[in-house]
């Protein structure tokens, strides 16, 4: 076992990192086994249909779960708690749209004079034609 | 088919809902398998026991999805889009733990001459001994 | 945690419940995955377009389970114990097609001098044409 | 591609069949997603605490499932239409339990001067204890 932890001190504002993925239909179905968000706007075709998306819309936390994926592995990775986190929903997003989750971080500070270590980071998500779909903010402590 | 969609002008301030479920070592694989967030507090049994949790932690966005679940079901329920949420972790959520989320209606307003019909719905998530693990609002504009 | 158990005193024939979803491929690859049933009919394309119904069809039981969603959860919903169940399967169910069950009450009866309550519940599935799938009845004990 | 059909002249009365294996908790929160069964007793460990069975208990259908995984691939297997089913739950099934269908031909017939070639199958579910879970009786028309 080798598991590389977040260290505070390698980050600077402006450090960058993305994650991109697919979204499918399995997605949908299971994130509500998951949630237990059985919205029929989410997995109700005839329904959709009726709708101004006229389609089935993927759920909402589901775009944002790969935001969570992101900073979960990559930046600022393991050893890392979430305090807080803002959320935007800005666009649907559709069984087929390609996600692409940016973090940036954006603020870099200390509390307790210096035990508690902070990062702001910017968590925006572009679908493939480049429109924002979810704009987002996420607060974390580095351990 | 025969879908009962929210009607703002049924909901008053007050208004509450709640949703339980037991949280699985199931619901950690398919969220991890979503999101693609494998970090190894949430996967990898050997590094969790080293953290200061001793034991794998539940992503803080899958104790966040039953708060989607509970939002696109039953308050406010189908026909409303999200706006915005913000959430602040509080506590870990650990496998076996049991969850219930609780819908609150905090406000009500309207924008644009009464054409946009907005609800502030505060969406707290607390454990099995009454402990406060996730606190969180959301903004739903109802269609 | 605030569970609505269901009442045998608050049901009346003549009451009824319906709910409804899209069929999904991942339905019948998690269906599969549970059952073991991978009948080529409903996993292999190539064999499925030999057949007289030119496409793969879902698992019988499958559009049944949406009844089993019904029953647990609305109509008569949690505190039931399912005593027994009759099953006619009418018209194949495909890939896409938007399921609806309806659960109407057509029999209430008690056993034991009162101590043993049960309904009879009708428990129909169509599909998008409005379509009989599955024709059924069920007989539950609520607690 | 070279799948063996069923053939009704092949079979006998008293031929039988057996399929086992271990119900998990995957295989509860995977039904929950397919179904929306999201009963508490299946789902909420607090809630089923305070019921008669003082654990979780697998859903009905799901016991039921593996009945189907064995009628679609070993007895009669692909080439089959099920007609009608009938099922008597005698015993819970709970997280853990190795439960065994066994599908016995008790009934051969055929319809419309031999052009419809029906078998009558019964359909016993037991568990680990060999104690019968669920009861069955399907009508299948063999292609």
């Amino acid at each position: 076992m080798d598991i590389k932890l977040a260290n505070w001190d390698e980050f600077k504002v402006g450090d960058k990192a993305t994650i991109s993925k697919t979204v499918t239909e399995t997605d949908i179905i299971l994130f509500a086994s998951i949630s237990q968000d059985f919205n029929p706007l989410h997995v109700n075709d005839a329904y959709a249909k009726t709708t101004q998306f006229k389609r089935r819309v993927a759920h909402g936390s589901l775009s944002f779960s790969l935001v969570s994926g992101l900073l979960g592995t990559t930046l600022p990775g393991p050893g890392t708690l979430h305090v807080s986190q803002k959320l935007d929903f800005r666009k649907p997003v559709f069984i087929g749209d390609t996600l692409t989750a940016e973090a940036e971080v954006v603020e870099k500070f200390t509390k307790k004079e210096g035990t508690l270590k902070f990062l702001r980071i910017r968590t925006n998500v572009v679908n493939q034609e480049n429109l924002l779909v979810t704009e987002g903010e996420v607060l974390v402590i580095i351990l």
